[in-house]
């Protein structure tokens, strides 16, 4: 028995990497891609250029391409994964929510809304909880799940391994590749021979997201851990996997050799996607590097290297494939879980 | 009247850059080159494979390679800059100043050595009279004094600039370019698409270079800076231009409106390559960037850009030319300032 | 006395280009500055994105954009030149022939036209005297020039110093940087780690547009050269600066060292940005490289290496700017050329 | 039943990508890894810099490294991949197959020898009864088998499938990667934002290999195939994935849709690494791409595209993955060719 499955926003570049996990899966099976207007009606090969490396299925090409409305989605399907852009995501999801549907969404509307679950499955599955809170709320049958932003989910893991430390303060300087601004972001122009420093409203979003993530859920909502984090991003000539520069400050003692333990032994999940290990400590210190290990875990593992003393507190690094773990992985990851709990 | 100069290690990528600072330098001729025993002899057109983006000039293509030994330097050479590899540095310069020469260098060793001046000119140009404690203690008639790191120079001048707010903790993580590490030092095979975190030596250099930097000279030595400094260093695929993202907490309270007034009015030198304005602050947030700002001030100023208010104190990202103001640039710098005070 | 010149779609990459050469140009200033309606009223600083790397120089950041229409240039203006998208090019630059205004344009429309001349003014500016047919045809007291494609602009000029071999058949494989698609035309998750063969439309310029070059031009027409020429075009991962793999086969013997010569002793002209020599010839095989050669004559100078004897004729590499010597530098060359020739 | 096989210079580039495609081969059994005297004796995880994208396998980092001789090679070991630098090859090679191992080579050494197989195994199997020949002149009780060029391997394929027209004269172009250098063969400073044209000793490969390959074996000697052949070659920054721009003229005529079709239909093998298909045609022009074609057939496909009338006979794009088809794959498969012949 498989769950029918949807894709909202099936051409662009976070929609590719969506069918490219979706196709081979064993509980889900793609049913409905839908996207703008002008694809609508064509099929999946006409209307998208596919850009990943590995060929389009045969079984997604001939699909036929919906428009994005409750109407054009078969009503069998019960899961969609969503990766519109924020500015038309809050409303088109809402439809769906209020039409029943199930959403699993990358977009960053609304990661913050107070009854709005927001998920990585090994770090916070008990917050799924306020999907009640939610449909309470906002008279939904359907329900929006969300994961967080892909720098994000790189580096709030190895907080939450951390966590039982005392988590106080959190300096994060991020080298992002330039697919986590989807495939037309960055011009080439603009980033060969170089490196952009601060992205636009990142920054808050690793500072907000993260304390959401490691927060307490009581039933009713969730706290934002005490923990202060800044966050310092810059773009720079890689093509996928965030790197980033940890700095953390813990109330209790927090030698190398015991952050390396916590971390390896932080446990994962026994979903199909969660990788074994969930994070991966490299002894070496010039590991992990974007195109080395991103790939670990089929892109769905977060690896750690350069654990030291530092000046201040415990110094570290840490990387995940941001289109895999980092947006469709963790979205799929997601909607794993949700099929887990029995949500749907 | 120009000053005689020689160059140690004039073949390197270091000594190239040295080559295009002084040939059309008012105030130094070049009147020495020298290398390894297998190309001394040799004219430095054939010794060196030149590899800078200028036409090698005549003037030097022309000269005759000598070895790296005092004998095979002419006596009217005042000023030598070295750009020698750390491993056999220390035992040339040695000889060089004691067979009576000044030596201005960019070589690592004894940067931290307590009676070897370690000077960026509108820093700290004070800290030059340790020259005779040096000449004093080590009973040569030369001398030597040197510049910092390139990932150091990137970001000290801006901490200079802030001093008087009462620097407390620095937290920096750099995006440093490829030609750092010299002209063979990263393969295109490691860097291409990817970033290697952590570079080995690199971090304990800007935490301790910068201490000393920002030191007092009480007229026999110099002691550390108060500031705490932790570092976290990654290469990325850049040919020039160091990119560093900082965060400073101080005693005093420091609102970004302060940190770019105080770092636009820190003032400059009168010396042929020391910039104006030393430090240049950008309003957009997304600058500075190696490519586009590492040739301001013909590559000698350092830029800055993203002043904001942090959760923790002040942060803001900083940029300098590796290998011009890091390097050849600094010495050169070194050099002027030598003449200037009347050392030469 | 300067002539007063402006620029339409002065914000685009080419137009950035074109002020970084005008703004100290002895012969033109810069007195009108258009782009699109949206622009038009604002400062120039305001409108353009400035991208290129030296500071936007003070007296055009001040200068009001105009909208992209006759009307809105001051009447002594006396040149334009032109950097328009080829879809609107043609109607535009009609409008401003037809109200008087001299031409320079770099845009891709009409450079076949048998009454537009197609000049590189070392090559065939003999080929002006087309402007007299233009106007007689078009009833214009204006009159428009073309510079050829930026790849055609690198091989041309090593065929026409190689014309009295024989020229009989070419083949040419380019290499070609991101610049030479604009800003935006290809984005960094094209191109990292990457090439892409065919580039729609430029084969056929190159076989073209060189074959106009170098033919003759009889008072009335120009005739195409017999030479037949096939070329294939590829864009690889590189910021400035096209290289191209030559083979000429000629009537006469052509030796490795015979072309050597005819391409060093090639005469340029003595206009303020032709480039002494035009052609160079490195005698090293790995040269010239984009990197490092395509600032030769400060970007205007074509430069070869490798010459060959090929299974099949003669072989070789060239390399030349193709936003400076192919694109706006060579626009304000052939601006130079029509003050030479008393156009102006 | 497996073959026990060894890794000459098991340690390098080709060597871990030899460990890749081996450790996983059902036919093949790694039992030996050989390297340079300062590697023998340590185990694999000790001795090798493993820089590929997969991790080490258990199996092959445990074992110890032998030293590269006969002496301390298991007797039971039936074949040897060779990596070896061809400036050790031959010497290594003849001291192998002297003491009876068959060697299954990839370096350059002996490829043109009047009685070394250069086989391809799609292309020119029969070639392998050169071995009956070697083994008779030399005395040999082993054997030498060679692979191409990686450059080769790329274009002869598409050759081969049009061999039927009457091949006359090919003209080829390479933009080739910078793993074909060896991980150390090209710095990050030679090809950032660069492009290098001449690959010495590279054009010649092309031209002698490739028709040495289409040439006829007559059961004592292969003759050269009698087309003519012109190469220029590049190195691009690009990891993996050598493109090349074909030209062909033919005796028959052959147009574009004839060349899809005999490319299409030319037959592969049945052997383990050999893909399904032997030649992939592209449809679109802008393909085939190396980062996005290159892992076809999971890296042992040959991939076409634009083909074209062209003002001289056919033009067409190809691609292979160099490191795989061209290097560590085109080995293993020349191995299973052996297999299956009964050579082993």
């Amino acid at each position: 028995m498989t769950v029918k499955v949807g894709i909202l926003g099936a051409t662009g570049a976070v929609g590719q990497r969506l069918i490219q996990l979706l196709e081979p899966h064993d509980q889900f099976e793609i049913a409905a891609l839908t996207a703008s207007e002008t694809s609508a009606g064509r099929t999946y090969r006409d209307a998208a250029k596919w850009r990943v490396n590995t060929p389009i299925p045969d079984s997604v090409a001939d699909l036929t391409v919906s428009d994005t409305t409750p109407d054009d989605v078969p009503d069998d399907v019960d899961l969609l994964f969503s990766s519109l852009p924020s500015s038309v995501g809050a409303a088109v999801e809402e439809g769906f929510a209020q039409a029943g549907y199930i959403v699993s969404s990358n977009s960053s509307n609304w990661r913050m809304a107070a009854d709005v679950p927001l998920i990585i499955p090994e770090v916070n599955a008990d917050h799924l909880g306020l999907l009640e809170v939610q449909q309470d709320n906002r008279g939904w049958d359907g329900a929006i799940v969300k994961n967080p932003n892909c720098s994000t989910i790189t580096f709030t893991p190895t907080l939450a391994a951390l966590a039982d430390f005392g988590l106080e303060r959190v300096h994060v300087a991020t080298l992002q590749a330039v697919s986590g601004a989807g495939y037309d972001g960055v011009t080439s122009m603009e980033i060969i021979d170089n490196a952009i420093p601060h992205i636009g409203g990142e920054e808050e979003k690793l500072e907000t997201e993260s304390r959401r993530l490691l927060g307490e859920f009581d039933g009713a909502e969730v706290s934002l851990h005490d923990v202060e984090v800044s966050a310092s991003c810059n773009r720079i000539p890689t093509l996928d996997g965030h790197l980033e520069n940890v700095w953390v400050e813990t109330a209790d003692e927090l030698t190398p050799e015991a952050a390396a333990t916590a971390m390896t032994e932080y446990p994962g999940l026994d979903l199909p996607l969660s990788p074994d290990p969930f994070i991966h400590v490299f002894e070496d210190d010039e590991r992990p590097q974007p195109r080395l290990d991103r790939d670990l875990g089929d892109g769905m593992s977060v690896s750690v290297g350069g654990l030291a003393e530092s000046t201040f507190g415990l110094q570290y690094n840490c990387l995940a494939h941001n289109t895999i773990r980092g947006a469709a992985g963790a979205s799929v990851l997601n909607g794993e879980l949700l099929l887990d709990k029995d949500y749907l």
